[in-house]
């Protein structure tokens, strides 16, 4: 059994690709939407709510863990690892290795939460894989809300202003790469097509589900189980939102004492 | 002592206004940094949390506590302050009073977050203080992440935008009075009075310290302790940003387990 788990919806987006890839795995989801974000919390905060997501997906019986959450993937992986009786997987190296294989100019950017950016691990894995690449880093807090909000249409001014302050750094950079280090943007992609045109987009939920697919075997009922720590009201549109139709029904709730 | 709590720093400026008010009591703060926001939760949630926060409190010896968060005064207020051992006050009580007083063409508008609107509270309280005013409401998600991010500048475009987004339906309604219902409207109430001329603002933090301070007495050491859940990396600008000078080596943390 895989387990999949992020702050909140966005790694919906992994789910739903490794759903796609792994038709027959059995798959546990753990979003953790009564404390989601966790872009703006402090490591230590960010390493104990993953720590007890990894813990409870072991429970359930997963024998493989992707944190799909860019935060905890940049913040919290390198700890946890260390003491995970499964193996953990994050969506920073994935991203970062194929940014490193789609880029000709050596010039890369990543867009991420304040703790993502924060931390400095896509520098150091980006160094290690391209020595000598040129790395530009933009925290964007206000992206997540907005998607989270439903402010996803190309043409709506308030996001493509978002978008645009964020990225000007890009652009000036001259980047032809660009991570999308948090599983949310995707939704927004067009518009950072229409700000940065010709740059390549790294789907970071997209790669890390494809890497983990490459090397786990399609073996099981294909079943999906959800557990959510807070069933709001939104659930449903945020879910169509990222892409997917999350059946209500499903989803169970689980929350931490 | 009198205890002070928000989900998050908002509450901070019913803090500094009680202060003021009171120089001599002892006030203890709590900001539920680990968890904020709590505007998009459900009610089962907000109400846990909130429990967690009032015993806590007590256990650091508050007398009366003030609810300083819009959301935890509309959605848990009167569950917790059935079972609480300490008069529990929150915002929305005083601000609805305040809107009564002001308005003169009975049209009062209320702005605050998801889940204060989604709970019908200040239906309930205008219309029981007002039969027959006409109350027009906008929940306001982006609000409270741009102010936390900075974006507070008054010709900030992004801002403006949504604000104006938000306000289209209070413009339309003709409303001359309007609750800011949420603790961290009031810094950005240049913006919500260039779009709403002539509109009377009620700031919900201050009109309720005000109504606190009236009934307490002004006795103790004028001592202020505050704890937080998280101690993020932001933590000093946010608070510049709320209109007060955070002591962070005052600030200690604690958290659920």
């Amino acid at each position: 059994m895989i387990g999949v788990f992020d702050s909140g919806l966005g790694g919906l987006t992994a789910l739903y690709a490794l759903r796609h890839l792994l038709p027959s795995a059995d798959i546990v989801y753990f979003g953790d939407t009564a404390r989601v974000p966790y872009g703006s919390r402090s490591d230590a905060v960010i390493i104990r709510y993953a720590a007890e997501i990894t813990e409870f997906l072991q429970e359930k019986g997963a024998e493989r863990i992707l944190a799909a959450c860019g935060t905890v993937s940049a913040v919290a992986l390198d700890t946890l690892s260390k003491s995970s009786a499964v193996p953990l997987t994050g969506v920073l190296e994935p991203a970062c290795r194929a940014a490193v294989n789609s880029t000709k100019n050596s010039r890369i950017g990543v867009i991420a939460t304040s703790a993502s950016i924060a931390s400095g691990a896509y520098d150091r894995k980006l160094l290690e894989l391209m020595p000598g690449c040129k790395l530009t880093k933009a925290a964007a807090p206000l992206l997540v809300p907005m998607i989270e909000n439903g402010f996803v249409a190309r043409d709506c001014e308030m996001t493509r202003l978002a978008v645009a302050h964020y990225t000007e750094c890009f652009r000036k950079a001259g980047i032809d790469t660009l991570i999308l280090g948090c599983t949310h943007y995707p939704v927004i992609k067009e518009i950072f097509s229409d700000l940065l045109p010709g740059v390549t987009l790294i789907n970071s939920s997209v790669v890390a589900a494809e890497e983990l697919a490459s090397v786990s075997p399609d073996r099981g009922n294909g079943t999906t189980e959800i557990y959510l720590s807070d069933a709001n009201r939104d659930l449903e549109e945020i879910s169509a939102t990222l892409g997917g139709k999350l059946d209500l029904s499903a989803v169970k709730t689980h929350h931490f004492e």
